[in-house]
């Protein structure tokens, strides 16, 4: 199973031969969180991306309102089916957990595929560096912090940061690696004193797990794909699907050929 | 003064009518540590440069041994006569303090010129930042480290490091622009806790002065170019030439151009 390529994997996500979390799948592919709003939302939230694009790194989109495929990302994507899992929300209440929107789809739909950790987390490891959640078999650790995002029309919200505890050496060359990848949400936001952005107890993350940070180490801080959810719910939309947690769309992009350098 | 190009401050400095710190001077352009050493000792030391860059970053050195030119770094410099102050050593001990070298000069001798902080600080403060030790009028504090420079033949030593307090944000930012300036230092080698590194006292640095660190605040540390004069120390050649601490080699060649992207 880990062997199958990007194609394969979302062939069998398409039969729902496949329906859990794809961390560790198809390695080496861009895997991407999904947004899809209706098209008098879509314009608002494309703005509040490019005005954001820390936590929201746009890395595609739909061509036109109605279409479901992403031929940029991927042969022959429908994302109508082609994630593991879907949640639907109706003003800003998560109505349905499904594993395809065949039967929500309309013509005015517009699809947001925004970058994610696992490929900046993928060109830490290969240079040597320990990821912390992933020694643990955790899910990464993710917090509300102070730091705004900048408004948008009816776009607003906290910035949501996960941190990855390191040397201060690692966190250096954590900071050169990620620079390279600002579609992936880039270099680090904050580092250190969990209190200068917010965050009032670094072993109670809002979403996912707490991790071991040993006394040698400090906490290090990136933008992070909830924030965009965080904005959604606060701005509750009429009708808005996104990926269920972890169960993103697998694309054909080699993470690689994000790196601007 | 201050607006004198490189080619006209090194004929004053020449003339001896100008023997002061080149901090400041002729900005825009790379000013350079200068070591001095006679030929039997010169590969050597070519190689722990080699093996060392993070301290001892070099930006020149002569064509041949005897050779007083540096075409590379400047129109006519002349190195015996173009540096503010030099210090002679004799077996690792200062012996005297000059202001020309012409009568010491010999035909073994071999210069090397290494990079400096004052062209990363410069980038630093283009982009905003605030260089406490230059706000403060201050000589930058530094500190010897329990990290050991790969030994090299008869050199050997432990890193000095340059500390400069930054918010964390800004610390992020130092790092991505020093990253694009490996010839004259590069990306900091720490941040946080200085007993994690051998420092017990940051408020007492072992060179310079002590700078205000705030609440808010990390001590970043750079590896020094007073490392190799450390390692010279250590190693006691027989014969050796410095510059005198602050009285740089003020090279024709932007800053700008040592940027590797």
């Amino acid at each position: 199973m880990a062997q199958l390529g990007p194609y394969q994997l979302r062939q069998l996500i398409r039969r729902n031969d496949f329906t859990g979390n794809t961390s560790g799948f198809a390695q080496g592919c861009v895997q991407g969180n999904i947004v899809i709003l209706p098209k008098d939302w879509a314009n608002e939230f494309l703005q509040f991306c490019q005005f954001n694009p820390k936590p929201c790194p746009l890395i595609g989109m739909s061509k036109s309102e109605g279409d479901f495929s992403l031929p940029a990302l991927g042969k022959n994507i429908d994302i109508r089916t082609d994630i593991p899992g879907y949640r639907l929300f109706e003003n800003g209440v998560l109505k349905q957990e499904l594993t395809d929107i065949k039967l929500l789809w309309r013509d005015d739909l517009v699809t947001f595929v925004l970058g994610c950790s696992f490929s900046f987390e993928e060109a830490l490891i290969a240079d040597g560096l320990e990821i912390r959640n992933i020694t643990e078999n955790k899910n990464v650790p993710m917090y509300r912090t102070n730091i705004a995002c900048k408004t948008v029309g009816r776009f607003s919200g906290e910035t949501v940061v996960s941190m990855r505890p390191m040397l201060a050496k690692d966190a250096i060359r954590a900071i050169q690696i990620c620079s390279r990848f600002p579609s992936v949400h880039g270099a680090p936001i904050h580092f250190g004193q969990p209190e200068l952005i917010g965050i009032n107890d670094i072993n109670t993350p809002d979403y996912g797990d707490a991790v071991t940070i040993n006394d040698n180490e400090v906490p290090v801080f990136w933008a992070c794909g909830v924030t965009p959810q965080l904005a959604l719910e606060r701005t509750k939309p009429p009708f808005c699907i996104t990926h269920s947690p972890g169960k993103m769309l697998v694309t054909d992009i080699a993470n690689s050929t994000l790196a601007v350098l």
